[in-house]
């Protein structure tokens, strides 16, 4: 079939047969297929959208249009982790060696960081010494020897969705339900686990602005989990304000290292446990979550898990000390608290402001390839709902250049909204996804 | 504003300003937006659509993108007409004489022949020594002496127009009632007549193949001409088998002459003398169309619109003694007539498939620039409700090459259905759409 009748089709909301959905991943990522005619058809998918099928036919495609991680080698069930993007968002660098310490096995690809959410390769890049790009032989070794190993995404993992991912970027086709799905689940198919759970952020700092969009595509990625055989759940998360405190690369490591000594944010530290909860039920090593939940919070408690940490560290040639002495990281000349002008609660914080804050600051990419600092970044000292007194901090912005401290001073006191009324807190965990439908939690 | 942000305002079904319609025209005529922006976007309006503001908008934008003929020094009410195109499609030829014979001025730009649809420069370049191109002093000077000057479509006429046509074409984009109306339109408009009559076809061998469609794109052409100041009426008619019996370029010459001769198929001639009718009362020289459609018939009776197609070929250098002696005009080698299998009526004639057979035999293109035969064709023989008798012809193939007449003589079997029952015949002129809207004819 041509790809104009095809593109017709998409335009005439029929629907295509899998047949037609390959040809057009293949011949696209073989340079058969102009980006003009591509752009027109991810036009048409945008609007007239694409059933489960189309969808998860999709997703295999571009899952299959590179190299595909085999992990059979390692026992034991892998469930991979993916989070749809948040700020302040230390999830896996706790999760990861804390499931691992559980028993999982964690054989984990990352990306790094671009706009105002941040990339886990560029936080373990600041730890010296530690190497990011493993060769596949030493990944499988790892994670068979410390149940625990973590890299960078290869170019060679579902290339498609890097061809068409930065297409979409510049022909407003970003924001489609069926796109986003079979790119994050494209990409977790190829990496090569078994299950597979999603933390799905909503809120103003997220991609998904509100709980009902945050369902559609939590809904659609477990659909597509089913059909190809997969187990996927996903846990919808509020990101109405950063998650952790922290807000940088180093700093965020530092933050890890915090929850993983048993100490931490409190909603940071019950997000990892909570996902973590399922991740052991999930590779069996757990009979329900609340098993779960205790035997990881065991494991913070005791000091496994931070062991664990330090143990994937030197297995990838960091500098397991960081732990104990974190001036070992990367450390900003410059360091300022911001304090508040007014009195008052805490009602609400502009959490996408925030991200960006801690962009220009150099933490993170406004562009791919873009340099960044690895010390810069931000803490937050407030959550929503806290009561802000005179000379409380609200921040503190961690930088090598003044200037730009300067601008990040001000942008944080627009950020966060301080009123006379105490605001009602934002809930964390608002609900899970699994193959039985949407529940609240 | 950004491009980006202009498609994602389509993508989401809003309304976009003046300034953001006019932006993107003059920045993707300039090469400044890539054809992959602006085919997201195309396809954006076409499953979303724009209003009659925003499509009469982006009719003034491409209108305003090249040269737009200056017609002032003309006096008189110049009215245009165009049609959508279709198969034996003559009327430009005779209408253009028989309207200047009446007192219309008649400044005219035509195009080639592109797929089924014959080209009117085309046509008349089958005439030994005509030119289709004329310099503009030339071109106006024609009309103000003989009411009558037609030449080829120049590049600088709305040049988005043909840049955005081109990507249309191959990102299927083309079916779109907005995007047809403002393309059609900004021609008409930037070729500079006062008042414009659309042929609007309907039917399986027209574009708009039913007659909600056709109504949609004319009062959408209709309703632009409102806004842009120029009173534009369109007449919907049948495309159910071809309009005359002659498709090519000489014999359709020759056909040309037999209507303005007062002979010639009955439909053809009708729809001569009620589009001419219009003509003639939006020009101001008919009180309504029955008076215009009488004049007219008189016209054709006396042999002064016979007179001025002479006149006129005279002045654009061809040789009027065509109009007399039609073996001056090209003559294929071969003629065939092709006799029906069966004996019955003539319930259907596949109009496309009596197009595409013109265009194997070379009356026309298959892409643009290809060179075609100018004496290829075929002439029809039958119309819908005839009965045929043995030995009876359906159709006369005119070809300079033997094993194309082959294919065509079995193609023209097909496209005829010949059955017992005497079909109900097609009506032509199927109803107008002006300032007050639709109404049955």
């Amino acid at each position: 079939m041509r790809m104009l009748d095809i593109i017709a089709q998409k335009r005439n909301k029929q629907n295509l047969s899998s047949q037609e959905i390959r040809q057009v991943i293949r011949e696209y990522t073989g340079d058969l297929i102009p980006d003009y005619q591509m752009a027109a058809f991810l036009m048409a998918v945008c609007i007239n959208g694409m059933t489960y099928e189309e969808t998860a036919e999709m997703t295999l495609a571009m899952a299959e249009s590179g190299k595909k991680l085999d992990l059979s080698d390692i026992s034991g069930i892998k469930v991979d982790k993916h989070s749809t993007g948040g700020v302040a968002d230390t999830t896996t660098l706790i999760l990861a060696p804390l499931a691992a310490s559980a028993g999982v096995p964690v054989a984990k690809m990352s990306g790094r960081g671009l706009g105002f959410t941040g990339g886990t390769i560029d936080k373990l890049e600041s730890i010296p010494g530690f190497r990011t790009s493993l060769p596949y032989e030493e990944f499988i070794a790892n994670v068979r020897k410390h149940n625990l190993a973590l890299c960078s995404q290869s170019n060679d993992i579902a290339p498609a969705d890097g061809k068409i991912y930065a297409l979409r970027d510049v022909t407003a086709t970003v924001e489609s339900i069926p796109l986003i799905a079979s790119s994050i689940m494209s990409k977790k198919i190829a990496a090569g686990a078994d299950k597979i759970l999603l933390d799905v952020k909503v809120g103003s700092g997220a991609f998904m602005k509100d709980l009902d969009s945050a369902i559609l595509l939590a809904e659609t990625m477990v659909k597509i989990g089913d059909i190809v055989g997969r187990e996927t759940r996903a846990v919808l998360t509020s990101m109405d304000e950063p998650l952790g405190f922290a807000i940088g690369n180093s700093i965020e490591i530092t933050e890890a290292i915090d929850v993983l000594s048993g100490r931490g944010k409190d909603s940071l530290r019950h997000l990892c446990l909570t996902l973590g909860a399922h991740m052991l039920h999930m590779a069996n090593l757990a009979s329900n979550e609340s098993e779960g939940y205790a035997e990881l919070e065991k494991l913070l408690g005791n000091g496994e898990a931070l062991q664990k940490f330090g143990e994937f560290i030197s297995a990838q040639g960091g500098d397991p000390n960081i732990i104990k002495n974190k001036s070992l990281l990367p450390q900003a000349k410059y360091e300022e608290d911001v304090k508040s002008n007014h009195l008052g609660f805490v009602q609400k914080i502009d959490v996408a402001k925030i991200g960006s804050i801690a962009t220009i600051l150099g933490a993170g990419r406004e562009y791919k390839g873009q340099e960044i600092d690895l010390a810069a970044g931000m803490t937050m000292r407030c959550c929503i709902g806290d009561y802000i007194s005179a000379n409380d901090v609200l921040a503190t912005i961690h930088s090598n250049n003044k200037e730009k401290m300067e601008v990040a001073r001000n942008m944080i006191i627009q950020a966060i909204t301080i009123g006379n009324t105490k605001p009602v807190k934002p809930q964390l965990i608002l609900g899970l996804v699994d193959k039985y439908g949407f529940q609240k939690l």
